[in-house]
C-alpha cells in the first residue's frame, strides 16, 4: 500500500516518524505494509536530519507525485486552498483515497472535495482538520450512525482558550494574555485568524456539516472573536459562577441549522468550563446518546500526526477490503438560519445613575421586547451603580434590540458589556 | 442483512425503536436494509405495547435463533455469564458476527469470546459494555491505531459518581447519599456491585485489555469501593482543592500493566473533576495524541442502544464488504503488576496529641519508608490536633507500610483517613 505525503513540516515529520516506528503494528492491522512512495516538499534538497526517509523520495513536483499510478493514498498536509485543492482532486480523479488536515479548504470548499470523492469512489478522511488528535469526526460519522445529533458545542481553538484561561486565572487583560501566548508559542506573530475567530469558524463549518449531514461553509458561520473580552467581563463571569470561553455552537431543529462562533459565559459546573490552556473539547448532544464530550490536545505535530495515522489505517483497510465510507456524499439540504434567529441568553452590565426608578425603566425595556429576566443585581458605587442583568432564552435579534434601547435610557451612562450565556 | 436480538428489556426496546425509526438512514449507510429475524425473550407472549415488532418474531428459544442459517448478526443484550456465553459462541461458530453490551462476560472471559471470533473470522463489537453511548472503544481500537496508549483513567460507574457528587455538593454522608440514589433510581435495591467497585472493575478490565492489546480479566483488577468514604474525606478534599471520585486506572510502562479501581482525590482543575451525577468519563493518555477525554451518559436504555446501533452498522458494513476488524485477536502478553508496585500519592489525616514533636516523629516515619512529603497541615482542636499530610509519588506498598507505622506512634490517636491522590 503506497502513500504519497504532501508536506513535511511539523505534522508531516511526525507522520513519517510514526509510520517508521509503528510499521509492523500498522502492517498487522492493515494486512499489508504501508510504504512511502514519495514526499512532496518545497525544498527536496533540504537537510532533514535523521528523518527515516531516503533522499530520493523527496520531490518538489507534488502534481506529478499525486498522479503516479502506483500511489494508493495521498496524505495532504500542506494546507491552504490552492494548490492543495488541485492536488487532492487530481489524486481522487486518479482513484487515490485522501487523508487531509486542511481545515481551510474543507470549510471553504468541502463540497467540491466530497463530490470528487463520491464521483471517484474513493475515501476522503480529515480527522486532523478539527481538534487534532481528538477522535471526533469518526465518532460523529460512525459511532452515532443510528442516532440524530441535535447540537455541537465546542472549544476548538487553542490560542484563544489559552488567552481566556490566563485572563480567568490571573485577572490579566486581553492584551497581556495575548502577549504571554505569543511568548510561549501559543499565538502566531499575526494572531488574527485565531483571536478574530476565523480558525474556529472553519472548524465549526466542518463539524456542523458532519454532524447534520449537510453542507455548511465558513461563510455560513456567524463569527465574533475575543478581542473585546475585558478583564471585567471575566470577573463578572466569575461572580455568577461562570467562565468565559470562545465557543463554536451548531444546532439543528427540524430542517433548520444554526452555526456560530463567539465568546460566551458558561457555568463552571459545565464540562467545557474545565477545558483550559491550549486544550480543545467538543460537546455533542444526540437524541438517543444524550450528551457526549470529546477532549484533547487541539494542536501540535504529534497529536495531529496521531489523527492522520488513524485515518490512514482506516483508509488503507477500506482499500484492501474494496470498501469505502461513502456517507458524506449523501446530504440533507438544511437551511442555515441567520444569527438573529438563534435563541440564547445574555449577561448585560450597565453603568447607571444611582437613583430610584432605574431598574423599573430597564425592566420595562426587556418586557417591551419579550425578553424575560432571570436575575438582576444592582451594586451602588461612588457616584453611580452597576446594574447586571442575566436573561432567560430569547432570540438574538430581540436581545440585540433590547441592548440598543437600554443604551438610550437617560439613566444608563454606558452599556459596559454584553455577553452571551450558554450551557445553562 | 438479518439481525437476531437476544433480550428485549430497557436497551433492547430502544434498539428495536431505533432500527425502526432510522431504517432508511441505516440502509443508506450500510448499503442494504437491516431486518429483524427474531427476538429471544423469556416470555414471548408478553404484551409489549406499541413496539414495532410482529408477534411471530418473538421466541423463547435463543439457542435455536442464534443457530438459524439466515441470521447474519446477533445482538446480545441479556447479560450475565451463562447462557449468554453459549449463545454468543454458538453464533460465532456458525459464522455470525456479534454485538454485545455484556461487560460481566467480557471481563470474566473475554479471551474465550475473542478467540472464538478470531477462529470463526467474524466481528465481535462491544461498545455498549463500557460507558454506554460514549464512543470510547472504537477510538481506542481504531483512531489510535498508529499510537501507543500509556494510561487510561476513568469514572465508569454512574451510581457511585452520583453518590460522591451528592456528598460533595451537599455534605451528605455516604449512607444519606446512597439513600438518595436509591430513591431516584440511580442505585439498585442491592447496590453491592456498584458501591463495592465490582462493576467498575469489570469495565477497567475491558478498557485495559483494549488499550494495551493484552488480556486482562476482572480478577486482575485491584478493587476498593466507596463505602468507607466519609463526609470528612470529602471536606478534606475540598480544602485542598480536590474532589473525591471512584476512579478506574490502568497504566502501561514497558511490558508492565497495572489496573485498579479505588476512590481518589483529584484536583478540581482536572477534567474528570467536573464529571458529576450519573455521567461517565474516561481519560486516555497516548504517546503521540497526548491527553484525551471522552464524556457522556454511562447508562440508560437510549444511550446504550445508540452504542449498539453504531456497532451494528459497523459490523453490517464489514460483512457486506467481506471485511472484519481483527486486531483484538493479536495480543501482547503483558504482566499485570500487583497493587503494591503501583506508584501513587496519599492524603493522610491523623488525629494526634496537640504537643510538640508530633510532626517530627511522623515525618521520620515517612522518611524511613522513602516517602517524600509534599504538604503538611496541622490544626489544633479542643484537646487534640489534626495532622494532614499529602505525599509525593511513592509505591503503594511503601505508602501502606508508612500508614501502618504511623498508626503505632504514641502521639497518634487514630488514622482518621487515607486516600489516594491522582491526576496531579
Amino acid at each position: 500500500m503506497k502513500i504519497a505525503l504532501l508536506g513535511c513540516g511539523n505534522v508531516g515529520t511526525e507522520v513519517v516518524r510514526l509510520l517508521h516506528e509503528q510499521s509492523s503494528d500498522l502492517a498487522a492491522r492493515i494486512g499489508e505494509p504501508l510504504e512511502l512512495a514519495g514526499v512532496a516538499v518545497r525544498r527536496p534538497d533540504k537537510d532533514r536530519g535523521d528523518l527515516p526517509v531516503p533522499r530520493e523520495l523527496f520531490t518538489a513536483d507534488a502534481q506529478a507525485l499525486v498522479s503516479r499510478a502506483d500511489v494508493d493514498i495521498v496524505v495532504e498536509l500542506v494546507g491552504g486552498i490552492e494548490p492543495a485543492r488541485t492536488w487532492i482532486t487530481t489524486a481522487m480523479a486518479g482513484g487515490k483515497s485522501v487523508v487531509t488536515g486542511n481545515k481551510a479548504l474543507l470549510a471553504e470548499d468541502g463540497a467540491t472535495l466530497h463530490d470528487a470523492a463520491a464521483t471517484a469512489g474513493v475515501d476522503l478522511y480529515y480527522e486532523a482538520s478539527v481538534a487534532a488528535a481528538i477522535p471526533l469526526l469518526r465518532p460523529l460519522r460512525e459511532s452515532l450512525h443510528g442516532d440524530r445529533i441535535t447540537k455541537v458545542m465546542g472549544i476548538v481553538n487553542g490560542t484563544t482558550n489559552f488567552i481566556l484561561s490566563r485572563m480567568t486565572e490571573t485577572g490579566a487583560t486581553f492584551a497581556e494574555a495575548l502577549d504571554e501566548a505569543g511568548d510561549l508559542g501559543y499565538a502566531e506573530a499575526d494572531p488574527t485568524a485565531d483571536i478574530e475567530g476565523f480558525d474556529a469558524a472553519a472548524k465549526a463549518a466542518i463539524l456542523a456539516g458532519l454532524a447534520f449531514h449537510t453542507r455548511v461553509s465558513a461563510a455560513d458561520v456567524y463569527r465574533e472573536g475575543i478581542t473585546e473580552v475585558s478583564a471585567s467581563d471575566v470577573a463578572s463571569a466569575a461572580q455568577m459562577g461562570c467562565v468565559v470561553k470562545l465557543l463554536c455552537i451548531a444546532t439543528r431543529a427540524g430542517d433548520d441549522v444554526t452555526v456560530r462562533v463567539h465568546p460566551a459565559m458558561i457555568p463552571t459546573s459545565h464540562p467545557l468550563a474545565g477545558v483550559n490552556g491550549a486544550y480543545n473539547a467538543v460537546f455533542v448532544e444526540a437524541e438517543a446518546a444524550g450528551r457526549l464530550m470529546f477532549y484533547g490536545a487541539g494542536a501540535g505535530g504529534a497529536p495531529t500526526a496521531s489523527a492522520v495515522l488513524g485515518d490512514l489505517v482506516a483508509v488503507a483497510r477500506n482499500r484492501r477490503n474494496g470498501a469505502r465510507t461513502a456517507s458524506e456524499s449523501t446530504y440533507a439540504d438544511l437551511a442555515v438560519r441567520p444569527m438573529g434567529d438563534v435563541t440564547t441568553r445574555y449577561h448585560i452590565s450597565l453603568d447607571v445613575d444611582d437613583q430610584a426608578g432605574v431598574l423599573a425603566a430597564a425592566a420595562q425595556v426587556f418586557a417591551d421586547h419579550d425578553v424575560s429576566i432571570q436575575t438582576v443585581r444592582q451594586d451602588g458605587r461612588d457616584d453611580d451603580a452597576l446594574l447586571v442583568v442575566v436573561t432567560h432564552q430569547a432570540t438574538d435579534a430581540a436581545l440585540a434590540a433590547t441592548v440598543e434601547e437600554l443604551a438610550k435610557l437617560p439613566a444608563v451612562r454606558q452599556v459596559a458589556s454584553v455577553m452571551r450565556v450558554e450551557g445553562g
